[in-house]
């Protein structure tokens, strides 16, 4: 018997979108699902209680971080993630991987696995597919991801000396004579020879479902090769990895709707990373039905809230005496708390401003209440327009679908940021 | 009609205490009550929802934040401080006095106010008894406070050049030929002075009650002299200003015991600022009514958690792998979530040593929660040993009022937190 159920209530018929919904051992979720990120073992910022007001269901928790941090042996002898914090309902965790490939100052990967040093001591880590599934065995998540070799996602030659979010690894490649189709090639195999592994490794099947993970950059060949053999191995769940890696939505685009259709129909489907409202809608009509990203927790913490029409950065002056809440529309606890029982007024712009200028945890706790919620709101909206095929008027409630501009760091500096009109 | 009405339901047989009422146009509160701090518009780190959840129905905010970021008038035109931080029950508002007196770069303190360096841009900032008045009718607070004279409680020449909470003012005193009595003196009658022009500058008397200060300092003599004065002048309520500024609990105790008697039996007594949970109890034996302190928030961001037989310090790697809540007789959101129809499992100690070790918001935001309620079931407990003269049993449920040493510093590293057995 597998970890998980997955029944698929309604299929789009103009779309590939389908709605759904996943059981596990700690309650079920509706898909498509959008997982908030609780890296470091908690949404930063905010009660369980909390995010469960989102309407968020299921969450990803780190295992990057928490290996390290307090360690995954100490949650496990607590009781395993959900308890120790304090989270009942589901919880997916990553590999590792990911954060190991990206963060790290790799000394080594080879077939084995791969060797970083610890962000938090300095110390040298060697995350293999055996011990990958140990730690995530330790954690106790109710889904679980195989290590998978991540790549990057564009060749590094591409990119100039200054580039802001290029790798470690991405720099010592250009540094070295790198061949970025022959690293591809390396990955993809390597990804499918290490979801063997870890799969071979996971004796946890009845309460832990194992989804491996496609990769193959932008190259659509390659990501064909890798789907097939990865959806070759029998799990209960298969995601794309490698995508929203510093390629724009086009790029994401094209590769999700090559890839989601040659994963099985029948399994959840989940796009690891991703991504701007737009993403997500595309996604989800190429068939996609998981997604987590750190954007509404990133960039609510710095003081960027989302809205149906773009994001507004509330530090702007122009918010200084504004009386009205982030987003009219929005039945969130920071916009509308009555929603909630709440007495008290909602949150106005100019007090969000207030609290962002001095320096007042409650400014990024209420700005990622209410960008979770947000998300959580588009979810609730694109499972109506999967039911209906009213996709038109879902792009109609959410203009930002249709294309707003996004942002070019992760201090919402860039130009991408869209003010709304004042 | 005043703003407030205070009615007393029952009194203490064995000691001054009394439990009561306080009705204002934004509720009630019950008394003995105690008042979370809000500096700067925010109960650092937590929704008005969960202040609420902790039991607190009156909060304190402080004009001299308030009046340099964002400003009075801003809040005013926004709809007050209750409308603008979200917090519909009570309210009250310090002067900004104490904090324009104790935090400040003063230049100058004469009959007409204080004059000084905002801690925001550095401008000059001047406030009288009228100007206090005007910005706390801004802010539109239920209970506001007059203007007072702020003088050292102990002689600043009795205090070695090191001390480090030795004011400005107190180090330019020790400079000059500084005369303590003289000071006090002028201090006194001063307040008195200012009281009779924030009387006569507040024309509100029908939305919000303005309470006297009575200084004095550590002399008793001192103390009758002011009660008798501010107490004159007839008000909906009178504080004790001018305690627990560095003081020990016996002089306290000695000032408390000492003045309380003094003020009418009628109307609510509030003693500023104080304090631990000792001073807590020996006030309300001597008849006081109302209390605000910063301890629970402050110390819960520094991760020192208050129980029943004394602090804790949560960073304590012996905690680490503790799997206990803080208190197991604690029913706050971090120390039994069931209890607020939350699913999740309670925040252990080695959870929270995680959150403080990674710097996440959460670890202050539990500890917070915790603190406030700690010091809030104290409250109810104190309130039934008011109506039952329990007073012994009151002490062996709280062991820390039959004495806990004290901090020596704001960040918990004093010699006085004292760890509980574990």
């Amino acid at each position: 018997m597998s970890a998980i159920t997955f029944d698929i209530l309604h299929r789009s018929r103009m779309t590939a979108a389908r709605t759904g919904r996943v059981t596990t051992l700690h309650g079920s979720f509706e898909t498509p699902a959008f997982m908030p990120v609780g890296t470091q073992g908690t949404v930063k910022g905010l009660l369980p209680a909390l995010v469960r007001r989102t309407g968020s269901e299921i969450l990803l928790g780190n295992t990057y971080h928490l290996m390290l941090r307090p360690g995954s042996e100490l949650i496990g002898t607590l009781g395993g993630l959900h308890r120790f914090m304090g989270w009942p309902g589901p919880i997916l965790t990553d590999s590792g991987g990911y954060q190991a490939f990206s963060m790290a100052d790799i000394n080594a990967v080879d077939d084995e696995g791969v060797t970083f040093r610890s962000i938090v001591d300095g110390s040298a880590v060697w995350l293999t597919p055996k011990r990958a599934m140990a730690v995530q065995h330790q954690l106790g998540a109710d889904i679980i991801m195989a290590l998978d070799d991540c790549p990057p996602a564009v060749d590094p030659k591409l990119f100039s000396e200054t580039r802001k979010r290029l790798s470690g690894q991405a720099k010592r490649a250009q540094q070295r004579g790198y061949d970025h189709s022959e690293r591809l090639d390396e990955a993809n195999e390597r990804t499918v020879r290490w979801l063997e592994q870890c799969k071979a490794a996971h004796n946890r099947t009845e309460s832990q479902a194992l989804f491996g993970i496609i990769q193959g950059g932008a190259d659509l060949d390659r990501r064909t090769w890798s789907a097939q053999r990865i959806c070759a191995i029998d799990l209960p769940g298969y995601a794309i990895g490698g995508v929203a890696v510093g390629e724009g939505p086009e790029d994401i685009a094209r590769v999700v709707q090559h890839t989601a259709p040659l994963m099985p129909e029948e399994k959840p489907r989940y796009l690891m990373g991703v991504g701007y409202e737009r993403d997500l809608v595309t996604a989800v009509q190429a068939g996609v039905d998981m997604f987590d990203c750190v954007l509404p927790t990133r960039n609510g913490r710095n003081a960027n809230a989302f809205t149906p029409t773009g994001q507004i950065r509330l530090r702007n002056t122009a918010f200084a005496d504004d009386p009205r809440p982030i987003d009219e529309s929005c039945d969130c606890p920071a916009c509308r708390p009555s929603e909630h029982g709440w007495g008290g007024a909602a949150a106005s712009r100019a007090y969000l401003r207030h609290l962002f200028q001095s320096r007042e945890m409650l400014g990024p706790i209420l700005v990622s209440l209410h960008n979770i919620r947000h998300f959580q709101r588009l979810m609730l909206d694109i499972r109506c327009a999967i039911h209906d095929d009213t996709w038109s008027a879902l792009a109609d409630r959410w203009p930002v679908i249709r294309g707003v501009r996004r942002e070019s760091g992760p201090d919402g500096e860039g130009a991408g940021v869209r003010l709304a009109p004042t």
